[in-house]
């Protein structure tokens, strides 16, 4: 045991960052001309046009989003730097390391973000390219692509924590405990988190507003068929597709990565014997580090056969072919890596305490995939059930599909439980961090088989616009359908981990707050669960709302194109995409507004006017009802979706029973793209702001009672 | 202060009934004759017929109800009188005591719930007679209607309670200590909570059943309208107002009342100086009665000009009457019968502490009401935009309708957390009980005229079956409209109580576990608090669920009797009113199994299976969601309900956007008349099972760990 974990965990993130740059090179070496493809000039160009235009809305996107993330960090910078100080730890400057933390993180986010999105706009007309040939060579493309953004972010993520906690362990006296350095390392945590708000619920509002508002008119109105190039927001919603599921998702789970690793190193630190062990101190990093060798020996099982009628089974294996070998990889890691036993607060946790807790977390993951696929797949029973209630008009097949979310929730939500509470009673707060950490160990697969979902999708979009063969569509649709499954899946997983990872964040900030025990039988914490409760439906509210505001002023602009542009509907003229893409880029960034500030203010505003107390029952209730809100309206909206395209398949459309289902997916977009999705960076940066402002709340609050002389 | 409070609260339930009584004449004295009406002897023998057929189909809902009620008590009554063993209490047989207590509370419930069935279905046809006359007439006659039930069921709670816990202290020796008494008495509230569930959920799936049974065939399907005789559900649906408005509401109030009284006795008994001094002891009740003779001036203010065009202000004006004399009424009652100050547990408990308790649960329960109309009112803007927002489709009705009532949940949740956060510091568990007991003194006037609104619906029923001048459908009509606010009033006022009454079982149930302060900081309170988040949501799911499956069973018998009934149609032969009415009454019975057994059994398995600490978990967590729920669910079908109205006042029927708005308002049926009402029974019920088990579980708890050796 004489190598130092410092080492395996730098090779295991270059490793990623290499095999991104191997998979981008797979996927950028096959070129977009007639050539390669045997497409004529013409339909290379107009190709080339359409994945232009795309590639050139979604950054059209991301430098406003990032203008915006600039202008909120630099306030949040300048926050951090002079309002965080503790009186503890006087030689140092906690402000500014904080600061320097927070500010990695937000970089690394949306460095992660921006390459994904390049990446995908790349993929996504490569993939159409592929698809005229087989539907092996196109998923290998889409499959590639996502795999990008898989070890990408992941390695970025891993470097750049490690990169943080040893610049601090160097620039920081030696007098400093262990604990106060990785409190001012969970800077990077709220770096990560901030950009993720921008990204997922600016990006949620993006995609639905894009989306809803093609449809509305596009489909129903003007009576022309998904992605037709007469369609003025076809770009838009093409934009969303990356905007939400690359962007968005990335930015979501690269915070639940790095949120889970800075409240591990924040809890871990406090003790003494891990505090004094480097190795046993970065153990939370290096089972995220041991994952990438993981997911990359599980991605070479990625084949799809030559004659597949259906690529689930591939990627669905990929989940557990992972999930198997991490449990092994977790195993001698965590016997390498932990020591015997350490004390935390009052009580003793053993190693296998902590792998106990990692291993939860982990399958935890999986059965929660498991049930979102039961509830939101045509081939089970519920999406069955409510296809056939649709029969009966919307109104039934609403109340079907809104019960089919309130229920999914039941099953994860009781694994989410017992995760917490084996990994709690076994190896206490570090024990949840640990078993957030675990259910993530695995995201470079997650991350790779979600992304490949839009890079799909748009595939079929482009191959459409450019009219290209039949069997071009079929054969990217057959991709799409598994996207839509492992979506769901990929949602599902997410919340979940931003749940633990929420809950590890709460755990720190009692840790760094000094709360031994809450007495829940208080006024303040009680008066605190009750409304931290209502939150979630509130946000919920705002997101819904944005979305239909936003996708009003979309369907406006449609219907002027429609209108003005003369020979636009019989495909004579083009449509002006530009402004369909300019105006959901605006109103997605107005429209988050309303939401961010809740978030953002909610913790601020109760921890300074009513303390500490209240704040922690704030965050505890916010997670208890925030959790269900998510699963059930993720769920909800997978549900009606796919009980949409089941009615489809079995009775093609135009039936009243298919427009009932109609009505249930466009409810459901802003369900499960916007709402249900946003709720996790609700839950996990309320916590984790509370963790970082912790010192900063105490004492405001201290000084208010003082000056109202109470 | 030579009077003892006994007497005045034996006079004030005395005089509770004597009220009601003379209500009931002033209603019965109206006779059904064409000489008092001026109605031809034709008309007054369909009137006859059809007011006959909706109190012949009440009594048989409630019959059979009656006979579940009574095996499902009976099974109760032999568990609580075998299981209920304190060891503490050696010399009294506790588990008889207990039964006693729950038997009469079940009775007492059930007797309230079949007068003023009784009093409705008389008081519905006379409201009718009275509105060929005049609209303050037929005003007048619908509100006695209510009144019977207000005073009925108030001084039957009132005199019900002071008669159990006198006979306990007369026949239980005096070495027994007060606490113990009251925990004995505490059956009563479980008795009457039982019945609860059987009205509430029972009723709220019968009445939806009906109503969206004959409103999918009926109105939709076979083009005729609401109300009309030829429909074969329309008896059952106005059976359904009865049982829903009448029984299910009657009972839910019924139970908070004695389930608050016994929380506040519960744990005022524990407290040395308050079980020494049995005026201050019986405070609670005196509360509760005081509010009688308040109620009852209130009442005298009911009256209604002659060229009233609206009812509203007339109904509001009760509240705020009732809510301001009753201010004045509590200050004095507490300044009589309290003492100055009282320990309890660590903290000394001061006469103003309870005043501010019961004084802010009373004005919470105002604001609460007022917020709902604001959100459910079409007089207010959310409504109104609701409305708009329908001419985009029924997709973004609904979006429009969830966020509506998800945000609405937001003011009431504060107001209930503010009201927590006052009555917990200043008078600790014993104030949290005390501002239930305040929100719900004003519950003679609550229930007169939540109850109002049937009886007039079901006037303007039998006006249209009767077909009687159109003028008297106008005058019920304009009685109904208010109705239909106060509806949603009093169910936002339900809701609110039942949340402060289960947070005061919640805290009883503590106090009786022995809790002294419960760290929320333990694997077992929040894996508790997780899975406790997420059962409303079941819950609502399967209530939901229940009210889709039994209007199906509906659906069919009257498309059977469309086709099989020749002449039907044409209005000239007769529709099987009674087949429908049993249908209703048997799947409503049935259905509601699922959800009953999941409110029963969910605390027992936990408390016995995980112990109390995770029981109590569990209930914290279905409070902070339930609340939510239950207010979201009420406002949204509210809303949509009003949204409709308001576009057929404005716009007329037939449009796209009204077809919009009835996607919303049959959605919104199950929301607001079963899942939301139901959930104060899920609240309630699992705290007061909670509360009266406690021993049993802890014993059945220990023996557990023994048997599995842990």
């Amino acid at each position: 045991m004489e190598i130092s974990v410092i080492p395996v965990i730098l090779v295991c993130s270059i490793l990623a960052l290499l095999s991104a740059g191997y998979y981008a090179n797979q996927v950028l070496s096959l070129k977009v001309d007639s050539k390669s493809s045997g497409l004529s000039e013409d339909k290379i160009s107009r190709l080339k046009e359409i994945s232009g235009a795309i590639s050139e809305g979604a950054m059209a996107f991301l430098s406003q989003e990032y203008k915006y993330v600039a202008g909120f960090a630099a306030v949040f910078t300048i926050l951090i730097f002079f309002v965080l100080d503790n009186s503890a730890t006087p030689d140092v400057n906690e402000g500014l390391y904080s600061a320097i933390a927070f500010v990695t993180g937000a970089v690394i986010s949306s460095v992660c973000a921006f390459l994904g999105m390049r990446i995908a706009t790349a993929g996504n007309v490569r993939t159409t390219i592929a698809a005229t040939k087989s539907i092996t060579d196109a998923f290998r493309v889409a499959f590639n692509s996502g795999a990008v953004m898989g070890f990408g972010l992941t390695g970025l993520a891993v470097l750049g924590m490690l990169a943080i906690v040893m610049l601090f362990r160097h620039l920081i006296p030696e007098s400093i405990e262990q604990h106060y350095i990785m409190e001012m390392v969970a800077g990077f945590g709220l770096g990560g988190s901030t950009v993720a708000l921008f990204g997922r619920v600016g990006g949620g509002i993006y995609t639905k507003a894009a989306d809803v508002g093609a449809d509305l008119v596009g489909k129903v109105e003007a009576g022309i068929p998904e992605d037709d190039p007469r369609n003025p927001a076809v770009i838009a919603d093409n934009v969303g597709d990356n905007v939400g599921d690359i962007a968005g998702m990335g930015a979501d789970l690269f915070g639940s990565c790095a949120e889970a690793t800075c409240a591990a190193l924040v809890i871990g630190a406090t003790s003494a014997a891990l505090a004094g062990n480097i190795d046993a101190l970065l153990y939370p990093l290096l089972i995220s580090a041991v994952g990438i060798p993981i997911c990359l020996i599980t991605a070479m099982f990625a084949r799809l056969k030559a004659n597949a009628t259906q690529v689930e089974p591939t990627l669905r294996g990929q989940l557990i072919i992972s999930t198997v070998l991490m449990s092994v990889a977790i195993y001698f890691a965590t016997n390498w890596a932990m020591i015997d036993s350490f004390d935390l607060g009052s009580m003793t946790v053993t190693r296998n305490g902590v792998l106990a807790s990692v291993l939860s977390g982990l399958w935890a993951g999986m059965l929660i995939g498991y049930m979102t696929e039961r509830y939101t797949s045509h081939g089970f029973k519920h999406v069955r059930r409510l296809a056939a209630a649709s029969d009966k008009g919307p109104a039934i097949n609403i109340i079907y599909g809104l019960s089919l979310g309130y229920e999914s929730a039941v099953v994860p939500v009781i694994a989410i439980a017992l995760t917490t509470y084996i990994s709690w009673t076994y190896a206490g707060m570090y024990g949840i961090a640990m078993s957030a950490i675990g259910m993530i160990s695995t995201i470079a697969t997650g991350l790779t088989i979600d992304a490949y979902g839009p890079v799909s999708d748009n595939a079929g979009g482009i191959a459409e616009m450019a009219e290209l063969p039949k069997q071009v569509r079929e054969r990217t649709d057959l991709l799409d359908a598994a996207g839509n499954t492992t979506a769901a899946i990929g949602k599902g997983f997410a919340i979940g981990s931003a749940v633990l990872t929420a809950l590890a964040l709460f755990a720190a900030f009692l840790t760094r707050a000094h709360f031994e025990s809450l007495n829940m039988l208080s006024p303040m914490v009680f008066a605190g669960l009750f409304v931290g409760g209502v939150l979630p439906f509130l946000f919920t509210a705002q997101t819904m709302l944005a979305v239909g505001r936003a996708a009003e002023g979309m369907i406006v602009e449609v219907r002027r194109q429609f209108r003005e542009i003369p020979g636009l509907l019989e495909g004579k003229a083009k449509a002006d995409y530009r402004r369909c893409v300019a105006i959901s880029t605006k109103s997605a960034l107005q429209e988050m507004i309303a939401p961010a500030i809740l978030v953002l203010f909610a913790p601020m505003v109760v921890g300074v006017i009513f303390g500490v107390e209240a704040l922690a029952g704030l965050l505890a209730g916010s997670l208890i009802s925030g959790v269900v809100m998510a699963l059930s309206t993720s769920n909800s909206g997978g549900g009606w979706d796919n009980a949409k395209k089941y009615i489809e398949k079995t009775e093609g459309k135009g039936t009243e029973k298919h427009k009932a289902a109609v009505v249930g997916d466009t409810v459901g977009d802003p369900f499960k793209d916007t709402s249900g999705p946003s709720l996790n960076i609700l839950m996990k940066l309320m916590a984790i702001l509370s963790l970082v402002f912790v010192p900063f709340f105490q004492s405001a609050h201290e000084w208010l009672l003082q000056a109202l002389g109470m």
